[in-house]
């Protein structure tokens, strides 16, 4: 006698019926389930090539082999995946971003200017266990979202005035390279009467100066990243409206007395109130709030080799951003919206320029950058994990001996000169680098040039860890 | 008004003086607390000198600083520490021990053989905070118990009859090197009628031999660790009586038909018998079940030099050890006492013999050593941490440069030629070595001769990390 038999003869057989009907009722509503899996970081952190390499993979993973620590494709139960990025208004352009990353030199796809979206449908068989229950085979709809980390950037400004914005903002350019760079604008600022009635062609002419400003000021050799507002630096759609013609009021001391109607700072401080209700609220209702896992990019190494003042800027700016994840703290985040986000993961990108031995470093160093906001997290109950990957991987293991001993080293293309070379490319430090640890140059990492990702036959040696990062970031979606 | 004042004009006159007098109370009882901290590791693991160093540097730590994450000395709160250890029954030789790492050339002090134990009185100031509920200051008698790990491997003894245990021990005797070393011996007991009269003077000339044959694959070069009994080897009190005079019947068939009273079988069985109710049962009533927290310490780097079969054995003799805590499986455990081991900290030692770019390496490459057993830990609500450790630091940071880039080398004094020796010291694998890793001598860790550790002015630079583990084992300890 089978289950349905012995059932039956419990409990009678209208309601092992209608336990058959609710069961398959279920079983259909289970079938088909959706994940929205959102990736950021700061500019030229690897978010389009990684999104890039990680479907690529993904599409291939019923055949290729190539993601060994991914349950579902190494247990073979990955029937195909269909990539439906059509479907989305804002679609990423992802045959055109595998294609380049395939030609002979590596064409590398261009940088994430606003949020765009790739849709897989992924077909795949259920555990052993679960297929009588709930039926064989399910679909897990799987949307990756791209956006620029700096609109995170952003989210302070939900709650401070305008006036606090400023004072922020002011402290901030009492710093170099601050300083130095912003001096004809801190300058042009002190000769406006903010009183005065407002010129809708002067504030658009300082905004535009502003904007450049921050421009420069993300660019090498400064390569800044804590830059407000993000949308100036990154306008996405918004490119060219009004709504980004706004900027903080750096002065030595705040315009004094009550603010005339229809004066300059009157009417930047509409818009800064515009920019909060037009642009950052509406984020963070439309797509952040919608978000279930988000992965955050982060390239440290490059960081490092820039020095001080970049590397703290780009803690500061990362620690900002993750901010918009500290729910508790930020109540008015929870008014907006139930946050949804369980898992986030932290990647440090180009794992491949160091050699394996100096991984377990690199994901703590990233740890160590970020452990207040990680424990945050843990606060809020969001699991959170750093680890190393490379997207696309450019070099491979090599040896040295030293003192007897072997040395891991690596060989890859050098960037600059696309010559051949075998060498011990560094160590990652262990400890948050100090004061004079800058003084000498410590870190120069060296830049591989990228290599070229096949169109097929892809090989668990094009990445590293990518597998590790689909496991932890969508394994337990394909029960 | 005082609180109390307001306390008063609240509830009345006698019940602030009921309130206040239990509060008395119960601050009498909590100026005094015990925690008993057990010390294990297999042979050689540095068990001696890491109970000495630990406890020198925490009778200094009131005025010596070098203890810098160890919260309750770094904030000033150690007011000063006693040594009561002749009040206990088994006296670790603590001074003895400090004066000989004192010496120049440093003595290493005589290895654990039986168990012995620490007492220390440590009289602190409370934290802020409690100081007012709770009184000014209080006393933790820490005990440190040390004990051969060799004795943990008995456990699986009290779940096995003499016919379990003979065939598990069976097993192992199949593998090299064991199956070559005990050769004469496997003979010898093919030799012996087991269903003949006992003569004892056998028994006894054959578990001599036996215990001959365990400390032989004890010993360079094989340096085995599963080896049972463990009193055998390591017999504590219990030296030269006849509950030791036993061993396994390794035969390549076991004896047929019923035993006959009085023979060699049923003689060896007793003996099997009396071993558990006797050695193994009461280790874990009288000390095992009175211990609040363990350390448990493994010198990796050693192990790896030694080959694949050290290793393979170490790893399995660890995980042997680690089944004393898993008392959900071991439900013996928990129906002889009621287990309150609440924290475990597994202890690489040694991690001056590599550079502190390798530490994450080797904390890690513990982890992965004992991943099954930590995770069943976790499962039982017992906290564990791996931590790379040097008890007496015998190293200094030096640094080479290698293409370009600075390779982290050691400073110290080779142990087998006693030169001042300046290179590079390998690395720590970051994952568990294949066969094919094994073939090319690739662990080559170099052995570094001891340097003394002053009787005073202890520095931060004299250990590595004891203050961070002092801080997991007691900082909660300190309220």
């Amino acid at each position: 006698m089978g289950i349905g038999g012995r059932l039956k003869s419990w409990i009678g057989d209208q309601r092992v019926e209608q336990l058959r009907d609710r069961l398959a009722e279920l079983a259909e509503q289970s079938t088909e389930h959706h994940l929205r899996l959102a990736v950021t970081g700061l500019s030229q952190s690897g978010k389009t090539v990684f999104i890039s390499a990680l479907v690529h993979h993904l599409l291939h993973a019923h055949r290729s082999g190539s993601l060994p620590f991914f349950d579902v494709a190494t247990s073979g139960r990955i029937i195909g995946s269909r990539d439906l990025s059509d479907e989305s208004g804002t679609p990423f352009p992802l045959q055109q971003a595998i294609a380049g990353l395939g030609r002979e030199p590596p064409h590398w796809p261009a940088s994430t200017r606003e949020l765009s979206e790739v849709r897989l449908a992924i077909r795949y068989r259920r555990p052993p266990g679960l297929r009588r229950v709930l039926g064989e085979s399910a679909t897990l709809y799987l949307d990756i979202i791209d956006y620029p980390g700096e609109w995170l950037l952003d989210l302070p400004m939900l709650e401070l005035s305008f006036e606090q914005w400023c004072a922020s903002q002011q402290r901030l350019f009492e710093q170099e390279p601050r300083l130095s760079v912003a001096s004809d604008w801190l300058t042009r600022l002190r000769q406006v009467d903010w009183h005065a009635p407002a010129e809708p062609a002067l504030l658009q002419e300082l905004s535009g100066t502003y904007t450049r400003l921050l421009h420069r000021l993300r660019s090498d050799p400064y390569a800044l990243s804590l830059l407000q507002p993000g949308r100036c630096v990154l306008p996405g759609e918004l490119e060219g409206t009004e709504l980004l013609q706004l900027f903080p009021l750096v002065l030595p001391s705040w315009p004094m007395g009550a603010i005339p109607d229809g004066s300059f700072l009157a009417l930047l401080k509409s818009r800064y109130e515009q920019y909060r209700q037009q642009v950052v609220r509406p984020f963070y209702l439309r797509h952040f709030s919608r978000f279930d896992r988000q992965v955050v990019l982060v390239d440290c190494l490059k960081t490092l080799n820039r020095g001080e003042a970049c590397f703290e800027d780009m803690q500061r700016a990362l620690n900002g951003i993750l901010q918009s994840f500290n729910y508790g703290r930020n109540g008015f985040l929870r008014r907006l919206f139930k946050p949804r986000i369980d898992r986030v993961l932290f990647a440090s990108t180009k794992a491949d320029h160091v050699t394996a031995n100096q991984h377990h470093n690199l994901d703590r160093f990233l740890e160590l950058m970020i452990q207040d906001a990680q424990r945050d997290m843990g606060f809020e109950g969001i699991a959170t994990r750093c680890m190393a990957i490379a997207s696309v991987r450019s070099t491979q293991a090599a040896e040295a001996q030293v003192d007897g001993q072997t040395l891991s080293c690596l060989r890859g293309w050098r960037k600059d000169s696309d010559e051949e070379i075998a060498l011990f490319p560094g160590e990652v430090p262990t400890e948050l680098p100090r004061a004079e640890d800058w003084t000498q140059e410590r870190f120069r990492f060296i830049d591989f040039a990228p290599r070229r990702l096949p169109q097929n036959e892809l090989q668990p040696s094009h990445h590293i860890r990518l597998d590790q990062l689909l496991e932890y970031m969508t394994g337990d979606q394909f029960r």
